[in-house]
């Protein structure tokens, strides 16, 4: 049944460009309050666009910007014994700053180089336009939806999602679901399409110390007191050991070790660190905890960062004060396994230990996220791994991610459902930067790996997979 | 010859107090541009009242604020042998904000309690006119100086005293002299005049640590490259030891232990330490080199200290970055007999000697100054005892200071004099601050002392005790 989705693809090329040059057209940029109407316009145009393809659309009002769901009607659906897919997306887009820097501009979409070169090509409509088209061929080819859908879409994802894990929570019935499928990521390469099946978490703290009611002058009390300053270097100055191993007790303990079979897979894919990782950033030494490959230390392994200092003076020239407090911002990145909470109790128990000699913390946690990988041998990461290999005539990279997804945290705590990441962005898709584009290849090729995983998905007779694929999350 | 110096002194109590009223009506704010004016004002106030009293005044004008040079005529003085004495001080003051905190405008000088009340009333043209009232009473009384007299009187303490170094070096002729005089500290207390004959020196640096050529994220890069801001705070954070002492090598060679004298006569002082010093702050735990007490930590060994942290994001909440660099403001206090270049090239040494795993140093070294140490059985030293012991009845406090005062080493290395510094201010003047005053047994007091004092060095026949003045500052 996908080739004629297909040819109905390859048939229907020019006039998705043309949507997806309508939707890049809407400057909505969701950090900017003088673009609230643009971002209204955006999800008025999906709120257009979506029912013209035979979804169910209703757009939520939040305290932020609109939530977007759209719902396939029951009877709408080939296989009713099909699994019920959630496909996740994002309508709003970064600032375009600095706009001189812009070959075109930004919100004026234009093709050139084989790529359509626009703010949110490939982060995320452009991307979001490769699921949203291959379900509309589907349904014109077929008059009905391959697989039970739910599209939700929101437009905050840019500045936080501050009203996503709400609206999930509150409308759990509404999205309930088999899988979550997105389109945010990106290709291993060109010619490769990768699915993410693991992510680092984060444990985000701001720490302070405190000690004089006042800053001091350095001259006078100098040598006679605790300055938070260097004492807050101290305590943060011993968190790694000579191996470059974080020193708190226990931070290791739960840590998932990287599988042999992983190891294999990873190596097959000839990552090429210096060229791809380490130039571009102008970094000439690798460095990270001793025993460990960079794709290791990304991926599988937690980090700990000092994200920002602060505190005293920080301007041109000389001040001689002691500072009556200083801070920093440290957070880690947890690896699979991990869990936020013990992490934060560890954190906080090993900083709280030391002597300050008088001064005083102020620990603040930010906003945490648990680590999350999802078996490779799993129902729906096999299908999507056929659907890959039909479209792209290659088996699919296989990656982790070392930063963190919130929506597939949520997913999993709130649906109870594993998101696949198939991304079709490239990593000079120059995304949250001038000049943000998206090959038209990459565009294509979504268009077609989607409809294949959906033909796949609808061979599917009930929800596959979800047991296995929940394993790993449960410690 | 003293007693009716005194005695005019009392007789003019009013007029003294008028003038210095007078003087300090004038807003003579040296950082604000708004004020240059007022600047000039207050040099021409001193332009026309030195020469009222006999001396020859020149007002210099220089890059920046005015300077001003008062001397005494060659034969106007009553023992021609009598040492040539610099008397030191300045005219500029310290903004007065926030104004709101005044009972009284800051620049309407008002008297109650016991005070008066004004900017700059002890910082530094209360104590400085304690200089000149008691030159004036010395000349009305005897028609001759007691001594050789010069001032240098400039605009500029307050934001730097830029021009003076220069100034110093290219005088050196016209402020060549036996003895350096000024007044610009506090009183050990009430009762008892401070003779400060030890200063630490200054030695202050900006480090920075950089590595990638941008801000990177957290998630994609963490633990796979070095954290500038980690890397900074981990070799920071090994600055001291676990006896709380700085671990540089070499870094305490040349440091002057207190000798047995000493450490009984400071105990002799009986410094309150809690109530005196760490309450006011809001410290409640000492804390310092181990096996010294606070009054050495203060005055005697050598500080290190970091006055500020940057790099990164130090704003509210989180921000998930690697910083492309780190920053720190590193300051040493250096205890007599330490030597700036010395302790400067200790410290880059041991930063450089660090792997910083492929980040790169970026450090700057601003304005040092040496310390210094005056021997307390100097001829001028013993005169200065002699003459607290006649106008307030007990022995002065010789205490040392912490801090430091870049003019009494401009006078050693450019004019080969030592400087006495005898305070008349006490420590809750508000100097910087809103209510700044001068009690006005202070004021009497150093007027008083300044005469005796004066009558001491006239009884000298050429210098003395400057060969003993300096063997402690030539290594």
């Amino acid at each position: 049944m996908l080739k004629p989705v297909l040819e109905q693809l390859a048939h229907n090329h020019d006039a998705a460009l043309a949507r997806l040059e309508a939707f890049l057209a809407i400057p909505s940029i969701s950090t900017d309050p003088n673009h609230t109407t643009d971002i209204r316009r955006a999800a008025d145009w999906l709120g257009k666009t979506l029912p013209q393809m035979g979804l169910q659309t209703r757009i939520h009002t939040t305290k932020g910007h609109p939530i977007l769901v759209a719902k396939s009607h029951g009877n709408d659906v080939l296989n009713p014994n099909a699994p019920h897919v959630l496909f996740y997306g994002h309508y709003d887009v970064q600032p375009p700053d600095p706009l001189d820097q812009w070959t075109t501009p930004p919100f004026e979409p234009a093709i050139r180089n084989n790529a359509i070169y626009a703010r949110g090509a490939s982060d995320d409509k452009g991307q979001l336009c490769t699921i949203l088209e291959s379900l509309r061929a589907w349904k014109v080819t077929h008059g009905k939806f391959p697989v039970h859908v739910t599209c939700l879409i929101e437009g905050e994802e840019e500045c936080g999602s501050e009203q996503l894990p709400t609206f999930i929570n509150s409308h759990r019935e509404e999205l309930a679901s088999d899988i979550a499928i997105t389109s945010d990521t990106t290709m291993w390469d060109i010619q490769t399409i990768a699915i993410t099946y693991g992510l680092r978490g984060v444990v985000y703290f701001d720490v302070q110390l405190h000690n004089a009611t006042r800053d001091l002058h350095s001259g006078v009390y100098g040598g006679a007191l605790a300055n938070p300053a260097t004492i807050l270097t101290g305590v943060l100055g011993g968190l790694f050991d000579n191996k470059h191993r974080v020193t708190i007790p226990g931070f290791y303990d739960d840590v998932l070790p990287v599988t042999d079979e992983e190891h294999r897979r990873w190596l097959t894919l000839n990552f090429d660190e210096t060229s791809e990782y380490f130039d571009p950033i102008g970094i000439k030494v690798p460095f990270g905890e001793d025993g460990y490959s960079t794709l290791e230390r990304r991926w599988a392994r937690p980090a700990c960062d000092i994200n920002g200092l602060y505190g005293g003076y920080g301007g041109e020239g000389a001040k001689t004060v002691i500072p009556s407090f200083a801070g920093a911002k440290v957070s880690f990145r947890t690896a699979p396994n991990q869990v936020a909470d013990k992490i934060a109790h560890h954190f906080t128990s090993w900083l709280t230990n030391h002597d300050t000699h008088g001064c005083q913390w102020e620990i603040k946690q930010f906003g945490s996220c648990d680590p999350i990988v999802l078996p490779t041998d799993s129902a729906y990461i096999t299908a999507a791994r056929r659907a890959c290999k039909v479209t792209s005539g290659r088996e699919p990279a296989l990656v982790r991610e070392g930063a963190t997804l919130p929506i597939v945290i949520d997913f999993k705590k709130t649906l109870g459902v594993d998101t696949l990441l198939i991304g079709f962005g490239l990593s000079d898709d120059c995304i949250h930067a001038p000049n943000e584009k998206l090959n038209l290849d990459c565009f294509n090729l979504g268009c077609r790996t989607h409809a294949a995983l959906l033909g796949e998905l609808a061979t599917f007779n009930g929800p596959m997979g979800q047991a296995s694929a929940r394993t790993l999350q449960t410690k």
